[in-house]
């Protein structure tokens, strides 16, 4: 797993939506990234993950802040591709940039969840303006701590770095399961 | 607009999911019916709608309520078929009987709806012992006043009804527009 | 304790307010009577139980549902006296009429707790139009089946009553204790 | 008012509850001060003003961040003395500081309102670690927005601050009112 303290390397994306160009992490230094990552068919990112993000959208400057979904489907791919994306973030109204992420050729799990280990969905990483992790989390965060390690994060002027990801007290099972917080990835 | 004190024509569906068999309101008289219209991009069914369908399937006993949603999608049909919303019905773990309203030949609302005359989604009816529409409502319903109407027509032995539907004050507009609270159908 | 489908003895009530008169059960026959029993300091009353009396109070008719309020204090009995509690009623809006339950001469729990065996606060007693007690419980009630048992009892004519009261998982301890969900009463 | 950008003055305090000893502003130099201004009998106070407080005591550690409460009564006196109040923090488990405004020899409205003109309660301020108010307002203050100027104010080694403060569309009245986000103190 994409460990706290260490460089997040760059997204692997098949298509981009709500942008017109193509986003890389590197553009985005100086700025503190808040990357959503999420299913279109996962409750817990519906009520919560996705929620904050636009909270999150709606209370920073896009100057200071960029926020970033990921849709990293590893179930139920027939069914919500890029058209169906589309469809669901008119209705919710999500508005900021999300990527799709790059299919693999030979595993359910696309690409940069494999690259970032990500437990499964909804996944909240924060990069501070150097691009470094400060927060890898699975499930559920809370408001008031994702506001205090932005508020921290942007008060810095270079990356040096003490904020502790919340660690998570979730333990992986052998096939995908979703409850009200999350969709975990099966084990491989 | 199917009124209150009116008899609910037929359900005009296509296919039944979480079901062996399709149902008729007709085989269900003498059971309170509750009937949720919805769309699995509805966000307004997602947090409030269908929250409450299940909250009522917990509640109350199968002998005495039948709960049924109804899919009627009314825009983005080439993403909610029935493969997508049988993923989206097991991601969300519902598993009340749904079925896919009947597509029209020469328009984008679907038979019940139209012949229901909804105004969008969620719209949720109830109906007595007697299969006569009690409530007829597009948007949220409050849960006290959701329990208190299925008490009362639960209590009736015979189909003597005055429960007052509840009116709703939105008013049609011309575009599809979803907010919080529902997606309200095109006007015609 | 006071069971269901017993007849609930009369109140003993020291001050009414928020009424022009004594209030009696007997007077109540022929209405449905929802009893929340509370103490101004009361977290889970606070937070809970009075504002779904008020709820009960804003949807039902007062020719229909009584709804009662009954101030059963068993600690901090000299700062939460008919003074306090008339502001506590002011600020937090509660209209309907309130009981300060009659102080017993040699204990700190109050004479209707005592008679009523309530557990603590809050307590909801629901009664039918005949005075039968159809629900006991200590702690919260969902609006659900709130709204559920008074539309029951509201359709009834006769008191052929049948509905349970939902068994409580709690369990008495030694000393009084409040949580979320409410306050305990001392075990006598 | 006090306004963002000014020292804050001196607390005028007539009791300190849960603190073995009297604080002083000057004594939290170095620390975040977040000060929560509110009245026991006040729904706003109750509902989302003290649980946002006690969200920031469990969330920040006590080293960084100082949490106190400010007692500031001016309705209601005979009801909210200090015996009330220790039963209110009682019941609400309540741990923090938290100091009971001086009285004002001729006005209703204690003395540190007065000073810091308090437009009601709940009132929040937050001072950075020199004691510079960052944030003044009247009413509910956003959980994220909260955790966001605190991270910021932690951040900072000296004061050099630029947070602006939420400014708060409410407008005075001529009597007090309570409604469920705070109670406004009578214009003068």
């Amino acid at each position: 797993m994409l460990q706290v303290n260490q460089i997040a390397p760059e997204l692997q994306v098949e298509t981009w939506l709500n942008t017109a160009q193509a986003l890389s992490l590197a553009s985005l230094r100086g700025r503190v990234v808040v990357l959503h990552a999420f299913q279109m068919l996962c409750p817990g990112c519906v009520l919560h993950g996705l929620p904050q993000a636009q909270a999150v959208r709606a209370m920073f400057s896009e100057r200071d802040v960029a926020v970033i979904g990921l849709h990293t489907v590893f179930e139920h791919h027939a069914v919500t591709g890029a058209e169906a994306l589309k469809a669901f973030l008119h209705e919710y109204r999500i508005n900021f940039p999300v990527g799709i992420d790059m299919p693999s050729s030979d595993h359910d799990v696309p690409r940069t969840m494999q690259a970032y280990g990500l437990r499964g969905t909804p996944s909240v990483l924060v990069l501070d303006k150097a691009g470094v992790v400060q927060l890898h989390q699975f499930g559920r965060v809370d408001d008031m701590r994702m506001g205090a390690l932005i508020g921290t994060l942007l008060a810095e002027e270079a990356p040096q770095l003490d904020v502790q990801a919340v660690s998570s007290n979730r333990t992986a099972s052998n096939s995908q399961v979703c409850d009200d917080e999350g969709c975990e990835r099966p084990s491989e």
